[in-house]
């Protein structure tokens, strides 16, 4: 029986055959619990506060059981709360929940506590989406409303509870079968989670409300866990709680060696550190990456061309789902960009070249490829893209320079988000998205937000790392850097305006009679 | 500006004036708030948790105050925690509740919290009296029955907001601005707040629910009080918060000389001890002593006597409320006693005299005197209150002669209770209630319990000081001893048996002629 495994979650349930009480042993039930997790589990079990509800379970139930009972323990962020107590052993049902929070869905895992297994993922759309696509309308829908305020954080919690419903049809398992549960988002979506004003996110001074947010009752924010929600901690405004699992999540904090984390979305996220120091920052990058202005962008849905190759002049496209292609998502545009590249059909500033193929033809005066059947990638198209790798690009130039450190430095070089993780590295560096350095020092760790928050939730002493590690990060707001729109500038070149920072796409081109 | 004044409290309202946002400085409101904090009041006040409803008010509340803002910080028993924010200095407005919570009566203090000062005091009926007059009867009703037992939770919490009504309406000051509550009330009683069955507290083998129970927010618990409230633990069955109150009050755990801490109601409760050793006992004692089972006994309301003199074969009485004579509450009795036998009508063994007044005749074919027109005192009534007397004389000699001690050991003898409050110490050493030492070491604290209350209230150390005092206490069941029934005949005499023990009553017998 699974009555005791892993020890160090945000919760723990365990099973106590207790001696009922006697005329020589007449303890109170909760000293007869409190006294038996004394002695076998140590005395910070033993110091554990009790909840109201479990309070009012003890009798009949201990009684009933014989006193054969299961507790649930909770961890508050500082000491053990007894939560609950079931008869019998019920130690071996022990679930948690993580989530990444994001503006757009949200993704939400169901995990067992005792084996650390992830039993079921599923994501669903953050239903803040009804008082606005971007992050900006939602925030000016509930600024100085109260009212409105309050249900933007009561869609966020329904977005949580069609998550548990969903997991309660597929497995069984309940939202309030869950203990405890650890967020990871940014700072506006934990500003949205407990109700608070956002506009300060994009505002100067850019002094948000609260960026290390206490553990608060799952019942006190409307969902129906036993135990405690935890936020990540965030860092600043635009650097929030989903790039600090991220961080947790990669430990580039422990390391000797120097790693560079870059999040690319919407925003882009930065962090460059090892054990002895860590520096971040973040700026807007641009929805061209999730494919979000290129006009036959869209998600890494079915009918999304999400691989392309140009072979004798044709190009060859992989769509999702096997369906006739309806579009290209974020990894389809960089192998799409990557192979027009090295096949002469674009130049480095990234400006078709027509004549190159019969691809390339203006549609309604504008140049453009055909890469699937009417389906055409504009310049402009090409424009937002290198707008947005230029922008992400700068961040990581410009931070490290002010480091002094070279792109030898760096023995890790993690580039987080879904996202990420579909790119093909050759075509990634080709484009000058990802630094030109051996492919192995590249890593796609994936939605590391989530599993930053699973990795939390499994050990609840990191939420002290956490905050170690925000105490040792410094912040820049790149907004302020003089030089980094001249850096942008040179950045916005396939792969960059020097090209001696990327030796193995200078020999490729060389090799193709390029240069 | 009383900013600053008492800092032992339960909680704490403090005046701040921040530092508005800059982008120099633009750490989080809370982070703001509580720099502030830990810069002025150190880090226990900096690691202050942040209520969920204190977070949401940060915004706008802080800007429009221009950041001088007054900080509620309440105790949850640990910690502190942010629980309110108001704009400009309300510290001066800082309030506590603290409670006596009776079977019968709730009594309820308004305490400003910076002054230490009582502003307001009144008592009302517990509305548990809905559910039995006497204990056992609420105790069945709830007996496994959760909605029922819900009920005389509802019925506890609608007593206190009865009091906080009244409250307001005496002195504008509403439950909802105090910030916490200390409560002293027996096992039963704290069970009953909580909504625990109680039976347990009255069946072998007396393992109650819970003798320490957490602290639980007001809102939790269905009060309106921005803080938490704490209950008094209990030592045992028989020995709850509210002799543990008066014990913390009267300070006889840090006293060299021994002391006596009786409380003599319906049950009697007993501590004896110093600052090496403290023992504690409990058993039945009797309603006699409140007027309960004396025909025509009653509260010390308008209409009871309360004052006996004999003069001259005159029986001279002071009736409260200057109203005519109604019944007789428990000072009037134990004076009419005592006043009885110093004149003779009654002997050592409490039987009436026949002949010794022309008030002595018999009643119903029963031996009575009639103290005050129309209103008779019983033989049974005697017999009664020599019961109680015995009871509570019995478990003092019990335990002081197990423990070795003999009166003259014992430097404070504290009788606890509205009731001790009124009683004159001669009249109450002349019927044996009390041991005769000289009066100076008779101390009648009146309601200890309140007053303890309002004592952990203003210091919330005393949580530690009173589970330290709980560790130390040894607890006798009085039931289990054997000469426990041989010991209380004895004491059953007027003033006792052993008349040495009473050498002042043997005096003033012997100069009255009746010895």
């Amino acid at each position: 029986m699974k009555t005791e495994n892993r020890t160090e979650g945000w919760s723990r349930k365990l099973y106590l055959e207790l001696a009922p009480p006697s005329p020589e042993d007449n303890v109170s039930d909760q000293e007869r619990i409190l006294r038996a997790l004394r002695e076998k589990y140590g005395e910070a079990y033993g110091k554990a506060g009790c909840s109201f509800q479990a309070l009012r379970k003890f009798y009949p139930l201990c009684c009933q059981a014989d006193w054969k009972i299961t507790v649930l323990l909770v961890w508050n962020g500082g000491s053990w709360e007894l939560a609950d107590i079931e008869p019998g052993d019920t130690a071996g049902e022990h679930y948690g929940f993580c989530a990444d929070l994001g503006s757009t869905t949200l993704v939400g895992e169901l995990v067992d506590m005792n084996t650390g297994e992830v039993l079921w993922q599923k994501s669903v759309f953050n239903h803040q989406i009804a008082y606005g696509e971007d992050i900006l309308t939602r925030i000016f829908y509930g600024k100085d409303a109260p009212e409105k305020l309050e249900e933007i954080r009561q869609a966020t919690v329904d977005s949580f509870l069609e998550l548990f419903e969903k997991m309660e049809q597929d497995t069984g398992v309940s939202g309030e079968q869950c203990a405890s549960m650890v967020i990871a988002g940014n700072t506006t979506m934990t500003h949205f989670l407990y109700g608070l004003d956002a506009f300060c996110v994009f505002s100067s001074p850019y002094a948000v409300r609260t960026l290390k947010p206490d553990c608060y009752r799952g019942k006190e924010l409307g969902l129906p866990l036993k135990g405690y929600v935890y936020c990540y901690p965030g860092q600043a405004n635009y650097l929030g709680g989903d790039i600090v699992s991220g961080v947790v999540e990669t430990e580039i904090y422990k390391q000797e060696e120097i790693s560079v984390f870059l999040d690319i979305g919407t925003n882009g996220e930065l962090v460059i550190g090892n054990k002895d120091f860590l520096v971040a920052g973040a700026g807007a990058a641009g929805p061209a990456l999730e494919g979000g202005v290129v006009k036959t962008g869209m998600r890494a849905e079915p009918g999304a061309v999400d691989r392309v190759q140009i072979e004798n002049g044709q190009v060859k496209v992989h769509v999702l789902g096997e369906t006739p292609a309806e579009g290209i998502c974020g990894s389809g545009i960089v192998d799409l960009l990557a192979e027009m590249f090295l096949n002469g059909w674009i130049d480095v500033r990234g400006r078709y070249v027509e004549g190159a193929s019969e691809k390339i033809r203006k549609v309604d005066g504008e140049l453009a490829a055909e890469y699937a059947p009417g389906l055409f990638f504009f310049q402009k198209d090409i424009e937002e893209f290198l707008k947005t790798k230029a922008a992400a690009g700068t961040m990581v130039e410009y931070m490290m320079g002010e480091m002094g450190l070279e792109m030898k430095d760096i023995r890790r070089f993690y580039v987080a988000g879904a996202f990420g993780t579909h790119i093909s590295k050759e075509a990634g560096v080709t484009v000058g998205l990802y630094p030109d350095i051996p492919r192995d020092r590249i890593i796609l760790p994936g939605n590391s937000s989530l599993a930053g928050a699973r990795k939390m939730l499994l050990n609840r002493k990191l939420k002290e790392e956490a905050e170690e590690v925000l105490d040792k990060m410094s912040y820049i707001q790149f907004g302020a850097v003089d030089n980094f729109l001249h850096l942008m500038v040179a950045a916005e070149a396939i792969p960059h305006t020097d090209i001696r920072r990327y030796p193995t796409v200078e020999k490729e081109l060389k090799k193709r009679g390029l240069l």
